[in-house]
């Protein structure tokens, strides 16, 4: 028998951990021969593009380079399977592209979005009443997977966003002047990331004075009320804030401040609310402002990457082939937390049903009574994920990354 | 006798370890008493707001801590020293800080606008036939200081580029669509920091496609051809693109897309030649694209900062006040290059007329002749300065910095 894994959605540092994941358990798996890698994640299972990977990743310093190298070696997708009903060529092509490689078990690395893909796959393959099982293993810097603990990204992004804004802050707070410094986190829907920012505290670091989470209402008026407060206590005032907080437009006086080009899975591209809340605090405070979006660098700064993160990623691969090996299809493997202190966590699996095409947003007990920071509860909740370091290999004073062989 | 130091402009990762390095010499020489540290650059002796550095750097562990935490341990400004003749009434005060506080030397660690204090001071201290020193310390991300080989500052903020750089070309290559990346890099007049992404190439990565430094005339028809001309070659291109080249606003076709307010130096605040150019690449050619401002991480990213950088910043702050002692004022410290390989610097002196208010620009010989990118012999300058990490203090998995208790 042979096995196809496949990566997809937006990179993270984490998700070529995943995939050494699945190919360690392959490797050490007697009944498994081949293993595929698919090309841009399900298009190269329909495209029959699928690569060896024994032949790819050759010995274990390989192995190791992939784990801390950052975004998808086997390149994403955002491909959405449509339903079999309205179009079954395409499952068709799947299907037989798994019997011509005798692929019995294939191993989907994703968001939300690659859950509904391995919904409708195993929904399709019981139909054929093939054996083929199809598993799920999470994947995303957003952390809004549903019934996981967390998710593998997740932690790697968290440790740059609070290393940098602590770095920020830093250096926003050498002048004698007034300023405010506003820096825009990922998370479309979901805050965990902007949150995460609060575990500075640990350390009795500053931590941002306000943080705006896309799970609250945001008011133009009620933000620049907070900023007048923060600003009485404190000459630099740091600002975190999720590029997804709604704002009004009509409120802002700003038009066409967030661009809205929708994807294939209905997601809207947001940028620009830093840059926006900017200039609203230039026009109505007039200090000195400045925005910082820490854009793509929060998925992909391997080199500053958590070492729980790289490692769970791991092992929830390696877990994910498993469960198929006994039988498991149509799953999602997750992460359960046992306790925070001392950090223990188990590897579960859950119906893709549960996760796909849901979100789990930042929950409202965390956030404090002014919708505008986080409690500790939730700095229990993050700072186990982002500890350790990975010992990145460097050459010349740069990091070295796993290099793929022209194919 | 005692000594004051400041530190003025932008925070780098570098600027606290000349401050270490002024103050291990300091506390070594016999002569010296009260090291005193002037609150916000020279402000802080006008205003007579100055600390007692030995009660507030007080263990070795202290003093690495120092070294390796980003932005002014003493804050900054951006004090301009009016004309001597036209207003003598600032000076008279700082005259007085000096005497009252039995200052004999003045460290002044900054760029170009620095050294036109340290010009015009020690200047003034001659006609009053003082026996006060003033010396330069150079240090900008910029690396735009006339005469010194570089500056410290440089090497961590191209090592924190380059690294970013390498991740975020990994990043932008995992879809199946064409596309195009900016990633815009500090640099006003002098394209040093994006023309050192070229390093790249020494491990065997891709660097960026396309290099637009200040240094050029830039033309959107020229960049539109270069870039399909790219596109042809390559799914993803990147494009690494200095914030100071001059865009043509009505060639654009976009109006007030660069910020004008001046700081009292007469710089333009950039911003949004990356945004600005990515507008014009989805207008004028229709794929795919992304702009990333590195912004203030390229100069406070310490967690990635150059071992080089830091030891040689360290190292140059020490010759400051060795030469102050040895009876030199008016002088900035620099770094004369005798090898690339193996990289040999000494620390020599010059005169701070030769720096004040000059800019170094990257070198035409180092340019291609398309305009576009840079050549190996820059490679071969560049790769030096970035060489060696610094074993960085962490707790909780965050980086350790600094603290200055409240005094």
């Amino acid at each position: 028998m042979n096995i196809a894994v496949a990566q997809s959605g937006g990179p993270t540092c984490a998700i070529n951990a995943s995939l050494v994941g699945v190919f360690k358990q392959g490797i050490k798996t007697d009944k498994i021969d081949a293993i595929f890698g698919s090309i841009n994640g399900i298009e190269g299972i329909i495209n029959d593009n699928l690569i060896d990977l024994k032949r790819v990743i050759r010995t274990n310093e390989e192995m190791e380079l992939l784990r801390q190298t950052p975004s998808t070696m086997l390149g994403s997708c955002r491909y959405k399977l449509p339903d079999y009903e309205k179009d079954s060529e395409v499952y068709e092509k799947i299907f037989e592209c798994f019997t011509k490689h005798r692929i019995g078990v294939f191993v989907y690395i994703g968001g939300n979005d690659s859950m509904d893909t391995v919904v409708k796959l195993s929904d399709f393959l019981k139909t054929k009443n093939s054996d083929i099982k199809v598993i799920g293993i999470p994947k995303t810097i957003d952390n809004d997977l549903p019934v996981t603990d967390h998710t593998p990204g997740f932690g790697s992004a968290a440790k740059y966003v609070a290393t940098s804004v602590q770095e920020i802050i830093r250096d926003s707070s050498v002048y004698s002047v007034d300023s405010v410094t506003i820096v825009e986190i990922m998370g479309r829907h979901a805050g965990w990331l902007a949150a995460s920012t609060c575990m500075l505290r640990a350390n009795g670091e500053i931590a941002p004075h306000l943080i705006y989470l896309p799970e609250c209402d945001f008011s133009v008026e009620r933000f620049l009320e907070d900023l007048r407060k923060e600003k009485s206590k404190h000459r630099a005032v740091i600002v975190a804030v999720s590029e997804g907080i709604k704002l009004d437009a009509e409120e802002c006086g700003i038009e066409n401040f967030q661009s809205g080009v929708e994807d294939v899975f209905g997601h809207k591209y947001l940028s620009g609310v830093g840059k926006c809340l900017e200039r609203i605090v230039a026009k109505e405070i007039g200090c000195k402002v400045r925005s910082i979006e820490l854009n793509v660098m929060q998925r992909c700064s391997s080199h500053i990457c958590s070492k729980t993160d790289i490692d769970e990623a791991e092992e929830i691969g390696s877990a994910g082939l498993r469960a198929a090996l006994e039988g498991e299809t149509g799953k999602m493997m997750c992460f359960k937390r046992i306790s925070d202190a001392p950090y223990v966590v188990t590897i579960e699996s859950v119906d893709a049903k549960e996760v796909a095409n849901k979100e789990k947003v930042f929950p409202q007990k965390w956030i404090n009574a002014a919708q505008n920071d986080v409690s500790a509860e939730a700095e229990n909740y993050f700072l186990p994920l982002i500890q350790g370091e990975v010992k990145i290999r460097l050459k010349n004073g740069l990091p070295v990354h796993f290099k793929r062989e022209a194919l």
